[in-house]
Order: C-alpha cells, then sequence, then structure tokens
C-alpha cells in the first residue's frame, strides 16, 4: 500500500513546499496578522521576564555573528538558531500567546521567532513570511490531530513536541528548500521533540517554545548541508508516532494526513486559533472572564466578597497545578491567584501577573475565599467553560462562561487586540508601538524584513 | 513518604554534586580513562564524517566565540555548548564509540564532549574533568537502571533521552554549581530529551549525541542563570518517567535510586563499559569476531567461500535494519555487509566502513551468500552472542562467540587499544596522535585543559 503513492511523511514534506501566498484565503491571511501582531506584542512584553533574560544571556553572551537576527531582549545580532531560542521564550514567558486546540499548544510562539530569525537573516518580504508561517501551522494542525489529547495526557507539552515539527517545515519554507530537503529537516526535528509539562509553573515551560524554535531552524539548516533522516519519520518502527503516542493508529494517521488539503486551513477552523486576552493559562479564561462580569455588573468590591466558588473541567482542573501562588510563574497556574487578582482588579493583564502583584494583601486576603470545583458536566465539547458563584451579603451572584473570550466562537474585537497590545508593548518600545502595529496589519505588503525588524531594536539596544 | 527524605530527584543532584576525585576507586579513575581516550579517538575519527561535518559547519559558520571551546573539525573557537555539539556528532558519526548496558546507549560520546568543552573553556585540570566524567557516568547508569530495556524498545535512542540527564550532570559539576543549580539543571535537561530509534542508519543518529551534550551544557548553564525546573521531574506526574517510560514504577525508581551509592560504580561494573574494535553497530561485533577468526583459522580467502550463516539474537537481528548498504553509514546496520567484509577484509575497522569499500566488487560478490538468522537460544543474559558458520568446498566450519569484543568479560588488551586509536587519530593528527595518547593516559596529572586541547588543533587549523 504505502509503495503505490508517495509516503506521508513526503507528502506532509509537499505540502509544506507547494504552499503559495497566492493561493491563501483572504480570511487566512488575516488571522495569520492577528496570530504574527499578537505575538509579537507578547514577545516583546516578555523579554522583561527573568527566564527570557536567562535565555537572552546565554544567547547574546556565546554566540555572535553581526548582521544577522536579532535577539529581542537585548539588541544583539545572533544566529538564526539562537534569535529564535530566545525569542521564543519570550513569546512564551507570560503564557499571554495565542494557541490552537489541535495541537493542545501554543502554535504562533514557536512559528513566529523561526519565521522572524530567518526573514531576517534572508531579508525575505513579508508574503513569504506569511507563507512559512500558514505552512508551519497548519503542520503542526496535520500532528495535532494525529497525536491530539491522548498525546498531552501522556505528560507531553505539544508546543514543543508538535511544535517543533511545524517549525522545521516552516524554516524549510523559509529557507526555501526542496521537498527531499524538507522531508529530511522533518525527520531530524522529530528526533528533537521533547518538553515534558512536570516542568508546568516554572521557567522551563517557556524554554519549550524557543527549544521547539531552535531545533525547527536548525534541523532545516541541517538538512540543507546534506544531513539525512529516515523516510520513515512518523509512521516507521520505532517512529515519532509510535514513541509519542496520539489518538490514531499508522493506518488512520495516514490517512487523515492524505485527507488534510490545503483547501481547508486549521487556522480559521473552529478551534484553530484563540487568543488570550489574560497573561495567565488558558484553562482560567473563561473563570476569569465570568469574574470580572459579575464584580463589575453588581459592583462587588474585595471587601463585600463573602466566598467564590468556580467550577472548572478536571483536566483543567489538573493543568491549574499550584493552589498558593509564591510568584508570578506559579501565578499563571494557581486558579485562586487568579480569580482573586481578576476580583480586585477587574483585570488579568500582564500587571496582575507581576511578582510584586502576588504579594499584594487585599489580593491575598481574597485567595482563601476562592474554592475550586472539578465539574464534568460540560463534556469535552466545552470542555474550557467555567461557572462562577460569588456570595455577597447573603446573596448570591452566579454567571456561566460556556467559552472562553478569544476563542473563534467569542473572539476579541479589534479593539481589544489593540489594547492588548499597547498594553504588551508600550511599556517596551514607547510610541514605536502604534507604528509596529500598522506594519504588521499591512504584513503581506512589507517588501524588506529590515525595515520591520528595525522598529522592535529596543530603545536601549539602538545605536547611539 | 516522599516528604521524609529529601525526594530522588534532588538526591541525584547531590550525589553528582558529592563526587570528589580523591574518592574514585584507582581502576575507576583507569576505565574512566579508558574511555575518554577511547572517545577521543573515534571521536577525531568521526570529525572527516560528512555529518560531522555539517554539524561543525553549522556551530562554526554561525557561532563565534575566540578564545573559548574548540569546534575539532575545524579547530574554530565556539562557545562550549557548540563545540560539545559539534564534537558529539563526531564521537557518534562512526559509531566507534563505547557504550554500557544499563542505559542501552552510548555514554562517553556525550560526556566527553561536555567535559571537554567545559574544561577547555574555564581551563579545568584534569581531576575537575574526571569527577565530571564519572558523574554523568553514573548518573547516566542509575536512570539506565530505572528506564532500561522497554525504554529502548519503545523506539527512544537511549544514548541521547538518558544521556542529557547525565551530560547535565557532568556539565553542573564542571561549573560547580550548587545542589539547588544542579537539580534544576537536570530537570530542565529532562524537557530536552529526545532522539528517535526510526532515524538509525540515518545521519541523523549522531546527531543525538551532539544534541544531549548541546543540552547538558545548556541546562547548566540556564540553572546557572536562575532558570527554574520542576523539583519533580522524573517521578512527578506528567514527569521524565511517565511520559518517557521504563521498567520500574515510581516507587521501584525511589529505590533503586536510593541505593545507587557511589561505593560501586556503574562504569567498573559486568556490563558498564564496553568498547568497539569495530566501527559498526556493536550487535553485530560478536559475528564479526567469529568470522574472522574463521577466515584466519582456515585461510578462507573470497571465492573459496560458498555460504555464511549467522545466528543472532531477534534483538539485534532487528537493530540491524539494513540488508543491503547503498553507504557506509547503511552499512554499519547491515550484517550482510559487515561480514562479508569481514570476511574479505579479516578486519572490521574504519576502512571497512567507507563508502568506497561498500561499493568493492569482491565484497559485493559475497554479500548474498550471507545468510542471518534471528535466533533466542542465547537469552537475555548472552544477547549479544552469535554463531558463524561458514560453508566451503563441502566442509563447514563453526564458531559460537558468548560476548561481543570488547565486553568487560572480553576487555581489548592494551595493544589492541592502542592500535584502535592509532588507527583512528593518525589520519588525522599524524604524529601527535602518540603524545596525546601518552597525555590521556596521564589524565588526572594534567594541570590545565589548554595544554592538551592545543594537541588536538587539527593540523590545517594551526595557526600559521
Amino acid at each position: 500500500m504505502r509503495n503505490a503513492e508517495p509516503p506521508v511523511e513526503r507528502l506532509i514534506a509537499e505540502k509544506a513546499v507547494s504552499l503559495r501566498f497566492e493561493d491563501l484565503p483572504e480570511n487566512v491571511v488575516r488571522l495569520a496578522k492577528v496570530a504574527v501582531t499578537d505575538t509579537i506584542g507578547v514577545g516583546l512584553a516578555g523579554t522583561r521576564e527573568p527566564v527570557a533574560r536567562a535565555a537572552a544571556d546565554l544567547v547574546t553572551s556565546t554566540t555572535e555573528a553581526p548582521g544577522s537576527a536579532t535577539v529581542w531582549a537585548t539588541g544583539s545580532g545572533s544566529a538564526p538558531q539562537g534569535a529564535a531560542y530566545a525569542n521564543g521564550v519570550a513569546c512564551h514567558a507570560l503564557d499571554w500567546d495565542d494557541y490552537m486546540h489541535p495541537m493542545h499548544g501554543h502554535c504562533s510562539a514557536v512559528l513566529l521567532p523561526v519565521c522572524w530569525a530567518l526573514a531576517e537573516s534572508g531579508d525575505a518580504d513579508g508574503r513569504r513570511f506569511l507563507e512559512a508561517f500558514v505552512a508551519g501551522y497548519e503542520v503542526n494542525g496535520m500532528l495535532g490531530r494525529v497525536l491530539a489529547t491522548p498525546h498531552y495526557e501522556k505528560g507531553w507539552h505539544s508546543t514543543s513536541t508538535i511544535g517543533v515539527i511545524g517549525a522545521a517545515a516552516a524554516a524549510a519554507r523559509m529557507l526555501g528548500l526542496t521537498v527531499d530537503q524538507t522531508a529530511h529537516a522533518l525527520g531530524i526535528a522529530a528526533s528533537h521533540a521533547s518538553g515534558i509539562r512536570v516542568n508546568f509553573g516554572s521557567m522551563t515551560k517557556a524554554l519549550h517554545a524557543g527549544h521547539a524554535a531552535r531545533q525547527g531552524v536548525t534541523a532545516a539548516l541541517l538538512a540543507r548541508r546534506g544531513v539525512t533522516a529516515s523516510a520513515e519519520w512518523l509512521l516507521g518502527p520505532n517512529g515519532y508516532l509510535a514513541t509519542y503516542g496520539g489518538q490514531m493508529t499508522p493506518a488512520e494517521a495516514a490517512e487523515s494526513i492524505r485527507a488534510h488539503t490545503f483547501d481547508t486551513f486549521v487556522i480559521e477552523g473552529p478551534v484553530g486559533l484563540v487568543q488570550k486576552p489574560y497573561a495567565c493559562c488558558g484553562s482560567s479564561h473563561a473563570a476569569v472572564e465570568a469574574t470580572i462580569a459579575l464584580v463589575e455588573e453588581h459592583d462587588l468590591t474585595p471587601e463585600r466578597i463573602d466566598a467564590i466558588e468556580v467550577h472548572v473541567d478536571p483536566l483543567l482542573n489538573k493543568t491549574l497545578i499550584h493552589h498558593d501562588a509564591a510568584n508570578a510563574l506559579e501565578g499563571r497556574y494557581c486558579l485562586e491567584y487568579t480569580i482573586a487578582v481578576a476580583a480586585v482588579d477587574r483585570a488579568g493583564g500582564a500587571a496582575q501577573f507581576s511578582d510584586e502583584s502576588v504579594g499584594r494583601p487585599e489580593v491575598r486576603a481574597l485567595m482563601p475565599k476562592v474554592r475550586r470545583i472539578a465539574d464534568r458536566r460540560n463534556g469535552p465539547e466545552a470542555r474550557f467553560a467555567a461557572e462562577v458563584v460569588i456570595r455577597s451579603g447573603g446573596r448570591e451572584y452566579r454567571r456561566f462562561q460556556e467559552h472562553q473570550p478569544g476563542h473563534p466562537s467569542h473572539p476579541l474585537t479589534e479593539a481589544q487586540r489593540a489594547a492588548k497590545f499597547a498594553a504588551a508593548v508600550r511599556p517596551v518600545l514607547g510610541d514605536r508601538a502604534d507604528e509596529l502595529r500598522l506594519r504588521t496589519a499591512d504584513l503581506e505588503h512589507v517588501t524588506a524584513w529590515r525595515e520591520l525588524a528595525d522598529l522592535i531594536l529596543l530603545p536601549t539596544a539602538v545605536p547611539a
């Protein structure tokens, strides 16, 4: 059977190589630009996080390749794989970046740094960038369907384990590799897929995105130099599917991949692009939304709140591993903190997830009043739903939030996106934030990447 | 239970940090030096392989950090993680490097480049180097027992998946990290463990060793910069054991690690250090030995050989994935080629595993006469055994080889080690090979690593 038509591993490479900007539907281009802009925003904000500073310092203190890709946090030039690494860590450091359900992970935080570093190194244009970004996105979607929930539940952080394959596809596309070279790049990437969920709530989670970005770039650069990998990396004996596990058998996987044409795109599917308004784990988003709505509607100031009860799906409850946050890192995975700070500030942005904020007495006073209840009633279709009940002076205020905000059925408005970008980027770039957002809105007309890249050089890093 | 004494994850870090040269038994120091010398030898020979050149080119064309670690293949200075990568690929490129059974993998090809790059960057002495090397070796042994055969059979290339943890331990020891930092380094490394066996027989196999070396160094450098990881990276929910799988339950794993003291050492155990006389897969070593013995004893020239029958364990048979080798890379994993060339040349060194050699008519004429038979009769205790039967002019010559040559029960003699080193290194370094071997024999008395490092600069790379 497998000899009759190209093996599916080769099909993936062919699809990634064949994708052309001219063939992309307008809505796909629009959504890709939304994802790119949002990820640049959270990535620039993320450069100030300790883990991003450590990664940038590692790269810039040991790597110098003048004139190539920019490490955002320092403004230094680096080899593209180093910049992809450091910027990938920054994009995921605040956990404020978008994700997609089919891969159970954060796709753009891996792809954006890959495409950016190679665009900058090769001075590509906006169209090539968008082709590569979408190619990587779709490859992640293909594999996401094959691996899906059982892969994530096994303990893998799909952002990295699936992300690295999409990253290799995007890097291959940026570098203009042949189908053969791209096939080898994907096979090399399969041997570099890692990231385990035990490290959620530690700085290592953010490293996962940077690592996948780096290894995607590295795989493509090695394939271009003639390095070979197995032609059966996905379905062969001792291959990726067998070792990393998923929801499909090899035969089902082959069928699923053959069926994935580029007539329909994961990115515009019903769960293909989820944007985060709040700078915390996506599992808490519906609960945060409901909490803010309740306190605003009934003007429930902290001292008037007696108790907050939060019903979430058991899977979400398990992902939110911290119950008493000691710092911002833990705060993002601590439902008690997230809900308390949302009730106090009526917000859930970057300001709410700083170490200082986590120590605030009014928030800490409220945290013991938050009680979480794992509740399966919503079923897998509405797994991200939440119900929040606030008790105040003998009364009970209740709100059910079916979809998390930012979900395609409940997308952010343009105004919300602009506000998020400004909140993220103005503290870093000042007024240049607005110019940057205007340029990314028009990405397909950027003719030389250098023009865009110069905009993100941090003020302190701009040559005097 | 786990609160009563330090978690096992911390115990591993404590053990790695506490190991002192002064406490190492003489035999452990001797064996470590044997492993180090052998790995330097096969690594220098490996620098000429295409995959090693590609890795070195990637590192040196994009990384410059003058005055630090040397990329052997080019003589360029690099950041330690880049040199560890390129040199790790070189050490595994010929598949001629040693391995240990508890981890089912090649330990030294990962550890040597880690220790070398950090020794050179920090100008350490020979004692620190040996401490770090042994610490990494023992950590790999600890984890090897926990994961063992089921991990390897699942499809993982333990050289990299287990190797990266030992690499982090060795790097932490080289850098003098605290127990806390070392614990984080191990947890970071656990999120960077990858390498799947589907890529055996392709160039990507050699990348696995380089990748583990790089990520071990990177994990330690990040931990030194304050990056955190889960304290339960090994046994916690969604941790390393749960995702990568092994032969022990978490409770058994904890007990096994607690029992691992540094009074006994894996490296001097019955299967702790296996050296390869032949430049091909260890699975074919007993068969090669038996073949050479038979053709020598009975002076069986190729034209006199009618048939060769090779009985090997089913697991070995599966590892030798190629049946008709197109090049040296496949030749190392092709029993038919390996046996044919051994019968023709009465040898199995680097000269027998070049692309030119694979094309020789007299070898190709003999290959169809080699027949392999998967045969479980030896049982897991003697899994590496082989029986070879050669038919010639109506007569039958038969030889059973219980242990592969290089196995601790059948170790290489000092003369064989010297001959292997010379065969590997003289083509690269000329007469300096002998001086290098003399210095590594006396490694604990090297007071500044620079002295040793200068010896391995390739003649073309020495400043004019």
